[in-house]
């Protein structure tokens, strides 16, 4: 019936990221007015009971247990990798040699080495390419970045974030498995740092350009857990909490903190960044508020301005509701499928790319290293 | 595909409420485990090519342009009306005589009188109904309901609620005609006290029971505005700002005010509730905080809670994302659908039914009978 | 030593009030430049041991147990009632007749007719005066007033106020006697609407000028109480709580509300315009906040702007310390013994007079009338 | 007249530190219940007429211009130090070496070469002395104490502080002179780090322990600024921002930072500790509020509870007023003299004595030494 064109999608992963990603898929069209129309083609996991399931479910077309025969498949446009980090690599790397457009969730390899060839993978092969670092498009992030963009804040000093959570402090919790896996380095590669840390990162380079060195300090509070599939107590590999000291390129210093043991935060994603004439703060827990202070209001009045992002003038929300009526978490992906598909398009691919995401991992390598080495390590430049 | 049974969708409207319905009915199979699947059957609007446009982008399997056509309809098992106030009278009570379910935006009638015979029109059909007072299905306000209903606050005192726009503050804006009809009074019945304090009495009357009597007062700030069908200057019929003074049934006292005259407020839903033993309060423009007060917290350490509400264990969060991750404000009418859904199938029909609207409408004339005597006005009890 | 004039005060009064003035005279040298020095010259309450003690702790050069001896004494030069309510009637006219000046604690009266006389008895003399409305001369309170005289909020739509406590919710706290004369009606006139709407009213007149009626409630949720004095079980007199819907001269509408069973607010008085350009609100609790929103703001940033009001070019500000750090509720004192000593100097009286306080007291005596009425009542115009 | 021994106070210093010391031991016999009645004997500054007015205005006996003069009299029982930080190490040796009991302004010496030495003098001369890291006794800030030393957040993960300006922002501002002094560094010692980071760990190692080693990082964002005493461009010497990451004794992680280049705060000095079982935050812009979050709340209404720290079972409230009403920052000094008197009169020292205040030196310096290292420094333990 319709004269949208169709992208045919499939997708690797059918957890936390599986669904969000399949709304994403399946909600743009409803808000967005597009030329294409993304179609659920199908879905892979290898549990064949569940994976039928959760097609169903969403309206998926079809399921596959194997990732390979997906990518093979001659009526998918795009492969989306949505499974545990350590498949990321095999995946994407095989979808662009099969000339398939290459979604993948962030990190995008669990190290740099792995990012890299990632890269040069869809890159040589010439395919679309986009990384899930979705906390670029609330859309108070996002007028986040328009300010910055306008040059308002001026010369920039400081740049802050955060990222603390607290759901890993007993002891009890046990490592690996379906829900766990990111407590297990072998297929998270590392902890809080790829994890968190990860998305810090990617907002504050878009924000606020490049990093040059850091120094780190990682910290593993729980040493041993049970794991899941071993049954027995094992060495925890992954770091639960890393903060960092950054010099940017353009001279502002950097202050990073992700952690699995703040009690009291659940997801609490901060960052402020403090300009000569003006700054900006947010956080995830109130998404909609953006905080911001400009010295040029007069004098007696100057005040954080507490603007609720949720006006027909503020960055997606005209496709939404009225002003005063908030969006959630899920947006931020249709936010990005929205705009992959403007890329395409337009020709003008959308961010972050791979190659934007091997920048953020070549950060998360040079602060483990420097937790190691205990001094001052600078970013490879690749 | 699926095993679960069609639940066949006729929507009467295509407006902001025609959006929130639509996604409600198209998402709520994604995240509720339900052995209904509502179909999007068919969407009614007078404009063929915008109903034919917007049936298309939302999926609806047919488009029609005259409501009478979708009452009649045998495929059709629910009638949902979203269009403006001056309708839901005709089409509630064609649709209950026609044996449908129905769904009505709220408010019911544009006054009690017609409420009246529309609840009565559902009730001797007995067909399962409902009214759209979506915010009591806020997770936040949910979790409020919980409390009140635990005792733990205690003999309650005071109950207070706002709802604060300002969008209507310019001169300039008309009236009437498709996105203006709200500030007609022929086509909404009233103003703010229809629109805002409806929404506030109907979470207050579910909270803390019935309303006694009230003393109100009413304004209008703009006394002509240029009408959009006429072109032409005509009297402003309906109340820009509606506040009143209330005695609960319970003893406790109440003070609500709605306008749309507050500059710096787009939809500022607020409730407060002071019980002998404890309170909460609430917002709509930072929907996931509850913020409870306890004074059995020891002494020193007594505090208002933030609470923010998106926990598995807080209401209607489970079927969403992860702790600290928001939804929005569609998400309160995919809960309203859930438990519609969920009432047929357990036979305990979900509230609020057209009875219970009936009740907000007879405390919304009540405002309007004191403000125009300037003397406490009881409310009828029908 | 110095060079300024003294200014010989004689306070009535040495419990809460009596602290907070004698605490008022005794810093204003050390942080305001004035022409006079205020002189602790007498204090006087009617228990020798502890007036005495109390004088020697503020360094009083003597103290008095009669009232009638201070008012006669020619060594004084200002009378100063910090005694319960019902002692400001007498001493009051009493100071005037002997020609002293006379601060008074707020509310003046026990009603509008004791302060009527006390108003002429002030005036009649040609005595400086003034009533100790304390909260005008909070820093951001006094910004606000900056704020609207300078016409920037257009026309006032809305002025809310609530004063909001919970200190008297426990049925076993007794009524009468020295802590707790504020719940004896005798003494005290009325409950929150003399000691706290009339704070709310105060501010309101400065603000947005003269209120035309009123629509009062009132309720007394516990009906009888010991009394301290007879130790036997009476009947509560005051009124717990106090409610009412305003109009003002201005045309704008208002919602007042004081309570002492408000669960979880200790002292929460706060207040907020809304004009057709700009609003303002501030509360107690966080006194140093003055929220601002401008609508002449950028579009996309337009918020509520929370200004921490410690610069030195806030009002009253500089006298203190540097910008960000705080003061506190005494400081209001020291404020108004600033300007009273300047409307001295300069000939300008400062307010709120007597008659000033008299207006107020015209208002609550409305909003109890009202209360009893049930329907709206003219303020009286004297 | 009183009956209370006094205890004569001589002052070196009349500026912003002066007044809040002069304020401090005039105001705490109003509000304390101690033996002792502090006697502003005398002052001591360089300007005669400058500091003969102030003597008047604050009530001095007198007045000195050298502060070697007011070391060596007789009436004299305290030297009290609120002069620029190079003065510091002098007149406290010189004071201890007379036998005064010495409080000294924070931070103690320019560095802990110098800050060990003056320790050393008031031990063997083994006079009570104590340094003014007033923030300790903000109510809310013992409060955290007292919360820490019940147990009840159990183990420690994260210990956060910032102190965040904005005053030094322009270019155009010069170093040195009498109030610039903090720009110079041959007065101050340092920038930030000693002005600022030293108050963030003075309350730190207060609250959570000694730390072992730390990873700085400074940064002087104008280089050059005219001097006001040679009236010429010169390099500035001070650090205008510094962060670092730190490990406590208790296995804690820590994260600091201080800045006078963060547009948009004054004085935002803010704190945060993280336990296994709850967690706590305070900031001095709102400084009577603490947050605070307990996991052992019942799950679903876990909540940061804002605590308004002006009740009379909060530390020092019962002093003051009633609940809900806000005292300020001079008050912190006034507590600091009450607990000083108490500690002269229990025996008991009251802390920080100048040995803390060198454990807060030898941690400023290791900062200083790894900033210039970029590598982890470890603390010298003396």
């Amino acid at each position: 019936m319709s004269a949208k064109k169709p992208l045919n999608i499939g997708v690797v992963g059918y957890g936390f990221m599986g669904r969000t990603h399949a709304n994403a898929f399946s909600q743009v069209g409803h808000f967005f007015d597009l030329q294409h129309r993304p179609v659920l083609k199908a879905v892979c996991g290898r549990d064949r009971a569940k994976i039928d399931a959760f097609a169903d479910q969403w309206g998926y077309e079809s399921a596959e247990t194997d990732w390979r025969k997906l990518v093979d498949r001659k009526d998918i446009d795009v492969i989306d990798i949505a499974s545990p980090n350590d498949t990321h690599f095999e995946i994407a790397i095989a979808a662009a040699k099969a000339g398939k457009m290459v979604m993948c969730e962030k990190p995008l390899g669990r190290n740099a080495s792995e990012s890299e060839a990632m890269t040069k993978a869809v890159e040589v092969a010439g395919v679309a390419n986009m990384v899930w670092y979705n906390y670029r498009r609330v859309p108070a992030v996002t007028m986040a970045k328009q300010i910055v963009a306008s040059g308002r804040l001026g010369k920039i000093f400081h740049y802050r974030a955060q990222f603390l959570q607290d759901w890993t402090i007993s002891a009890d919790l046990p490592q690996g498995g379906a829900g766990l896996w990111r407590l297990d380095a072998g297929v998270a590669g590392s902890g809080v740092t790829g994890d968190l840390l990860a998305h810090c990162i990617d907002t504050a380079m878009w924000l606020n350009g490049g990093i040059d060195c850091v120094s780190g300090m990682t910290e593993t509070f729980i040493k041993e857990r049970q794991h899941v599939l071993t049954g027995k107590k094992e060495k925890v590999g992954i770091d639960d909490a890393s903060a960092f000291l950054a010099r940017f390129g353009n001279g502002s210093l950097g202050l990073f903190e992700a952690t699995r043991y703040a009690r009291g935060h659940k997801a609490l994603y901060t960052l402020e960044i403090n300009g000569e004439h003006a700054s900006i703060a947010w956080d995830l827990h109130d998404l909609h508020r953006l905080s911001f202070f400009d010295h040029k209001d007069e004098g007696p009045l100057r005040g954080w301005r507490s603007v609720h992002i949720t006006d027909g003038d503020h960055p997606y929300m005209k496709h939404w509701w009225v002003p005063g009526l908030q969006i959630g978490y899920e947006h931020t992906f249709i936010h990005q499928v929205a705009d992959f598909i403007k890329g395409l398009e337009s020709g003008k691919p959308a961010a972050p790319t791979f190659r934007d995401a091997l920048a953020t991992d070549r950060v998360t390598d040079a602060v483990l290293a420097s937790a190691a080495s205990r001094k001052w390590e600078d970013v490879s430049e690749g």
